[in-house]
């Protein structure tokens, strides 16, 4: 975690690696304590290492308002999602931090301690960083690295004509969430609206199923769904070469979403951050994967088929078999 | 290279990647064209990964006018030195960049021109990154990675009482090339000028070096010159328990630093961003180091002695023993 050279507060900087960050780090020699140019790490023999890094900005990818702990979870959650995407579990991941001046010590503790807990849950490390100042908002990069077996990382190429198409939990939640927190639309449940901006502020990344999915080599592409349902099975269709039917009523809507109708399928097949698992696979898998949802307690939904349609592109039908007009996949968060 | 949920002209950031990054992907199938979401890497057994990660941020970090193409070359050796500093070559990069609206395809042609051409330098690829849009500056997060055969990573510990201290060619002169850039300093000849701002603007990695260093275990604690001489070999003594003299008469300045007396000199012992490699070796090691500057066509030169005294300081004394009172070791960039 090199210390930056620009903070205009040097010393304060290397005591807030040793305070708020280098315990994150504790499990991990390898890490260095934080206090070295970069990290030594082992990678097991007979596994690849799968490495991903996102980017999120304050105002851009979450609320001005946005709580430390919120933003942590969500910088930590996108990434680890981009993983299970792939069939592995998060092991280490590196930090970046751009601290505009308005950020203190207190809000570090807040940012650290939920990051902390996310970590914890995960079995994952801090390994290094670099925290920098900046003129502009607080900016928040994290790569993440885990491990597959040999040879069983999922892509998002790979998908077959006749394939299932399966998606994990309820899709448009966190777009719905958002909507709520902006004051766009109104909810009468406070239950449901609590529930609604949980998923859009707190994402959980479907770790045990992406693993699942790898290991047992039971789906032929997957991807999570950051971008929105019929925008990420898009980008499958693109990386495979095929293209996709899904039914409307088959895509599961949590009872929150349900309640607001046809807003709420709309969020569902356009609305993003929802950090489910999206995947293609054998119709022979069906009771397989059907078994492991039951056994990690998620619900898995099939949805569609993948079709040799030339245009690879998308379609939703109706439960009378008519194609729905999809609003415009370019799902964007403000 | 997750495309970025948040750019405003979002077909165009795929295009972007497509027609400025995937190309610098090119011998990494397991970059998956940066089409994924995330990497598939392979790490040779009995060797250790070495991950590192620094962000670069406009106008903190580089001045304001600076070119993309200094902009990248520098962002590549800030962490390709740091991986150097650990005794390994760069292998892979990933990229976070966050784009402001100014930035046209020009700036980003120009940037991905020069970074290929890094990359081709140390026989590195890009592997994967995130591209997001900012309202603030613009700012370049880089996680390099490498390979060290099993237990032969430099660390900043381990420096003994006795060791000698020794650096890679001359210090000094990025300091001296941006107060030139910045109209603090002026210089007579301009040939001296040039050199200077070029140590500036277009830094090198001693890779080749730190290879040897490490693989050769020939350093007992090492880092790369960013901060300063001085706060460098300060962050060894911390590391490693010990302290530091340092004979002025041997630190190396280059003939341009030479002319400026005392203000180079100055330069050479606060000033940052040299990225030479500075390390503390057994007095045996002495004509094996020599040899291996030889070479490498590559000055090292010895420069002082590890100590035990117990205050983990670093000292400088002048060719008649004196102690000379050395700036405040806190290197800012402007």
């Amino acid at each position: 975690m090199g210390g930056s050279k620009s903070d205009p507060e040097r010393l304060d900087e290397f005591a807030m690696i040793a305070r708020h960050f280098a315990p994150l780090s504790k499990g991990e020699t390898g890490a260095l304590g934080l206090l070295d140019d970069g990290a030594v790490l082992d990678v097991p023999t007979d596994q690849q290492l799968i490495v991903t890094t996102d980017t999120l900005v304050d105002g851009v990818h979450f609320l001005p308002d946005t709580s430390a702990a919120d933003i942590a979870t969500k910088s930590l959650a996108a990434n680890v999602s981009d993983l299970a995407s792939m069939g592995a579990g998060a092991k280490w991941i590196f930090l970046n931090l751009q601290l505009p001046e308005k950020i203190n010590d207190d809000w570090l503790a807040e940012f650290a301690e939920s990051l902390k807990a996310g970590l914890a849950q995960c079995s994952c490390v801090l390994a290094g960083g670099d925290t920098v100042r900046t003129p502009g908002p607080l900016a928040i990069s994290i790569t993440a690295m885990g491990m597959v077996d040999q040879g069983r990382a999922l892509k998002r190429s790979g998908a077959k004509p006749g394939d299932d198409i399966w998606v994990s939990g309820t899709l448009g939640d966190a777009k719905l969430g958002l909507d709520l927190l902006q004051g766009n639309i109104g909810l009468g449940e406070a239950e449901h609206a609590e529930f609604l901006k949980r998923r859009h502020l707190r994402p959980v990344a479907r770790t045990g199923l992406g693993q699942s999915l790898g290991h047992n080599a039971l789906a032929n592409a997957c991807i999570d769904i950051s971008d929105g349902l019929v925008a990420d099975l898009g980008h499958i269709c693109v990386a495979s070469g095929v293209s996709a039917v899904l039914q409307m009523e088959d895509v599961p809507l949590s009872p929150a979403a349900r309640t607001l109708g046809r807003a709420g399928e709309l969020a569902a097949l356009g609305g993003g951050d929802d950090y489910e698992l999206l995947f293609a696979a054998d119709a022979q898998a069906r009771a397989t994967i059907e078994a492991l949802g039951q056994s990690l307690g998620l619900a898995i939904s099939r949805i569609g088929e993948i079709t040799d349609e030339a245009t690879h592109s998308v379609k939703v039908r109706n439960s009378s078999g008519a194609e729905i007009a999809v609003p415009d996949g370019g799902w964007r968060h403000f």
